[in-house]
């Protein structure tokens, strides 16, 4: 389908309808938030002008699709929606859809797939779209990159990139990290090891540069050997156990500090088979404040991420006609001292 | 737009292709899974004839929606999708749909909103539709009364209409909540209550026949006054202790079968608040078998149910070519005895 009008057609509707060209693709393409009056006149010029092409014709009969994407990752068999991270994102993208009366379409991408978010414009089928989960990884890149070249309304959430102009919504996670390691410092640890995820989100860097300042700042000193990767699986954090059992039984490492939940949750688990029970032989903060979080016993220290808020603020910015600024947003977090620390 | 061609142009456009007047519509009005080969042998009829109106036209040229939708209950501030059962049962449909190479387009229904399921066809939004937590309710009974004379493909999860033909996937609720009620029966309790849902979902009368059966069975004479009425929320399980707390304390009631985990963990909440602990204090299955019941200590005794499966089976019915068979499934429960009984 043909989605670029000839330029002579384009300047002339645009003159008829007193608005700029780029205002009449944007209502011709149906891309971005526009007002009912402007879009009506500019259709109105387009047809009084007899200059709209076929496909075109089409795409006014209709609706604009009504749908809000959500781009997803996939990995089979993981049962996305019951993780507290995304199903937050999403409750509160939902909430701002329905308020905006928007559906959503949820779009699994799948790991090794072609990337291809721009197709979803072209072939009508969503407005907007928010992308949860990106990493800084080369397809990825490029296929962000296309949907800003050609103007699409797109929103990441928890995900910077911070050399490229993507509207963002992300939360802080530095100050997070941060203060949940001074908070392990003040406590009286002093051998605290991290066990990140994927260097591939930003939130991971995010949070290494938190843990490095409270180290520094403490006067502690940096060691590579206290720093470990997970892929924010709780089945990660228990294999994560295997490799710290020994050093927090020899005191090499007094305390954890994981880069989420499900990764504490599971070195919790891992560690008492060891015979290691957190609050009492070492000390350990999660990260996101999850249901599981304060479930499970002991009660994990962790650090509270309004992940429903960042999903409700991404929609809004792209759906609501003026309520929310074009622009990123990062947001607080807040430590929570539990039982584990 | 037009959903119908007139008798005459389907007749002939039947009659040349080889096909049945309603495979005809099907494929004209792009409901269903259809053979491909089938499909191209009527849209090619469709076209020599020189018999097809501009508005199908307009359809032929392109795909199909390509869209599984969701019908989902809306409440504003409740994070839907951080819901055990709602997250389960939409990873195992968004699994089915990966697979059948189709995306998740999730409509939000709200409670006293007219509900126009058809016209989610009509508009090309879906090409088949999964209805989850539909009631038996006026507006639900019409909404869906309607789906079923246009022809178009949907399937209810979790809910039963016994009288109408509709496609369903369930679970045997009857049988699960006899089981847990027998299991408390065999462990010595004798008074036992019963904290079920609202009755417009099927799963409610069947977990209530399924608790007389068990006490039927055991001698135990139905009191109506044990019978307790929430709404499947944990804050409807905590407000149901303060009805429970004294009849526990003098006796009049040893033991509860919750019929979703939520309430039973409002209720530990809201009776350890009286002193009452379960597993000691009084007996407590719940229902679900939910991430919480097993994190939470006491672990809750409950009965497993297979919502993943029962997503991934209703997405497969419409979406998978052959490989299911399109008629109603009901899928086994099972008894999780733990902490609590």
């Amino acid at each position: 389908m043909n989605r670029r009008l000839s330029t002579i057609s384009r300047k002339e509707v645009a003159k008829l309808a007193g608005v700029s060209e780029a205002t009449v693709s944007r209502v011709l393409n149906n891309v971005g938030p526009i007002k009912e009056e402007t879009r009506l006149r500019v259709l109105e010029a387009a047809r009084e002008l007899g200059y709209v092409p076929n496909a075109l014709a089409q795409r006014f009969a209709r609706r604009k699709s009504g749908n809000v994407g959500v781009i997803l990752p996939f990995v089979p068999k993981v049962h996305l929606f019951s993780t507290y991270y995304f199903a937050e994102i999403l409750s509160g993208i939902g909430e701002a859809a329905k308020a905006c009366n928007y559906d959503l379409l949820l779009i699994f991408r799948e790991p090794d797939s072609p990337r291809d978010y721009a197709k979803l414009f072209r072939t009508q089928k969503v407005d907007a779209c928010i992308v949860l989960g990106a990493q800084n990884v080369a397809e990825e890149r490029a296929a962000l990159a296309e949907l800003q070249e050609e103007g699409y309304p797109f929103c990441l959430v928890n995900q910077r990139f911070d050399e490229e102009g993507y509207l963002t919504v992300d939360a802080d996670h530095e100050s997070g990290s941060y203060t949940a390691v001074q908070h392990l410092i003040a406590s009286g640890f002093k051998r605290i090891a991290f066990l990140n995820g994927p260097g591939a989100f930003s939130s991971s860097g995010d949070r290494l540069a938190g843990y490095e300042r409270a180290l520094a700042e403490a006067g502690i000193p940096l060691s590579e050997e206290r720093i470990f990767t997970g892929n924010y699986s709780r089945k990660s954090g228990f294999e994560a156990a295997e490799r710290m059992a020994e050093r927090i039984k020899n005191k090499a490492i007094d305390a954890v500090f994981a880069a989420n939940d499900r990764m504490a949750i599971g070195l919790m688990d891992g560690l008492r088979e060891h015979g290691l029970e957190a609050g009492k032989d070492y000390g350990l903060i999660g990260y996101d404040d999850s249901d599981s979080s304060r479930i499970v016993s002991p009660k994990l220290s962790t650090v509270s991420v309004p992940f429903y808020e960042m999903g409700r603020r991404a929609a809004m910015k792209l759906l609501a006609t003026e309520s929310e600024e074009m622009e990123n947003t990062i947001l607080p977090v807040q430590l929570l001292k539990r039982e584990t620390t």
